[in-house]
């Protein structure tokens, strides 16, 4: 007898590198641990906004410490994290917001299959953590959703769908959702047991969120000593 | 032949509860890894200020979130956290001047005795985020200091001492040093590796803290399986 699988929501935005560290994990833990994974994409910007929180760019110390910390982590976690040359512009002042109403619409044609959002997000993170390239552009979306395996008519229709009210009110009503968790940042993940949604910010409690779902941190690559992929 | 110990600094103020878990941590696996923990007393009202960064406190959903945090972080660390009754006054409006410049005091006392100030930050912290109890008082400090061992002479001399010009610019200093590895906020630890210094700010980071000094985390309580106690 199997104890059912404990929904973990992972709410992200490609905009966030903490996020796709997070993202990674969850992937490679998604068939290890007793979870049903279910990707979230929201907006960071709205999220700030309606927390009333700055984002750690405007520290300096705390810019510079990232940086490091990023560094460090990309290595352990083996993600391959990058910085963008001008950090705080592709952050702060392009933002995201085209380009998570794009994985809104995403996840809104491809209902059945997760991997199609998880490809497509993945390859957004790679474009501005890993190779500095631009996520604003109708061209970025298109060459992301190429390489995520999508058609050229897919990819269109995609674009289409994300520029309508439908899906800017979805991504709206995301990010409300995870504001309603009194959520300040991302990655914010949702892990739902017995009945109660323990959150948890950033991509540095998954020891202790094992622990909480009754699970087993075996650290950032559970897959690695006996792979079974 | 063994490699020489690494230095760890645990740069900390008895108002951060986060700086208590990093604290507590450090002591278990003081023994554990191949380290030389040296205690850095300072005063995180500084380090804020000069780094010009917010606490947590200000942005509701962080401080909602941080109680959750540390009360989940409490149980699976095994540090007996928990909140003042008045969290913000205690911390921010109360602040810690008065109690760093006893530990500093203690410090230059006991100067080759760690285990003192050992004990008496452990029982600051025991007042503040555990039992509710006022750290910005003389008859606190007395309490603090004959519960940790001092006697009722050492503990009228370090009060002394405590208000005198060389302490107060004594914790200046070290929060100056700390300002200089561009720090942000406590807990910070600083790992001297091949002649390098590793940063590390808050106690979610130990497991890559042991990647990057060689070392094995085993969680928080690394002798609980294999007690030497």
């Amino acid at each position: 007898m199997s104890s059912p699988r404990k929904v973990v929501e992972l709410f992200y935005d490609v905009v966030s590198p903490y996020s796709w560290l997070a993202f990674e994990v969850l992937c490679r833990y998604r068939n290890v641990w007793n979870i049903d994974l279910k990707f979230k994409p929201a907006f960071l910007g709205g999220v700030m906004q309606g927390s009333d929180n700055r984002p750690p760019g405007v520290v300096p110390n705390k810019f510079y410490y990232m940086n490091t910390d990023l560094k460090r982590l990309s290595e352990y976690f083996v993600v391959p994290l990058n910085p963008p040359s001008n950090p705080f512009e592709a952050m702060f002042e392009k933002g995201s917001l085209n380009a998570m109403r794009f994985v809104t619409a995403v996840a809104e044609k491809n209902k059945e299959e997760d991997v199609v959002v998880e490809r497509v997000s993945r390859e957004l993170w790679k474009r501005i953590w890993s190779t500095d390239q631009d996520i604003t552009k109708p061209a970025s979306f298109i060459e992301a959703g190429l390489k995520a395996g999508l058609s050229a008519n897919e990819v269109e229709e995609i674009l289409t769908l994300a520029k309508s009210q439908p899906i800017k009110d979805k991504l709206k009503s995301a990010t409300q959702e995870v504001l309603e968790y009194r959520c300040f940042g991302f990655p914010f993940i949702v892990c739902h047991v017995n009945g109660k949604a323990e959150v948890f910010f950033g991509s540095d409690r998954f020891e202790l969120m094992a622990h909480c779902i009754g699970e087993k941190w075996m650290g950032p690559q559970p897959l690695k000593p006996t792979a079974k992929m």
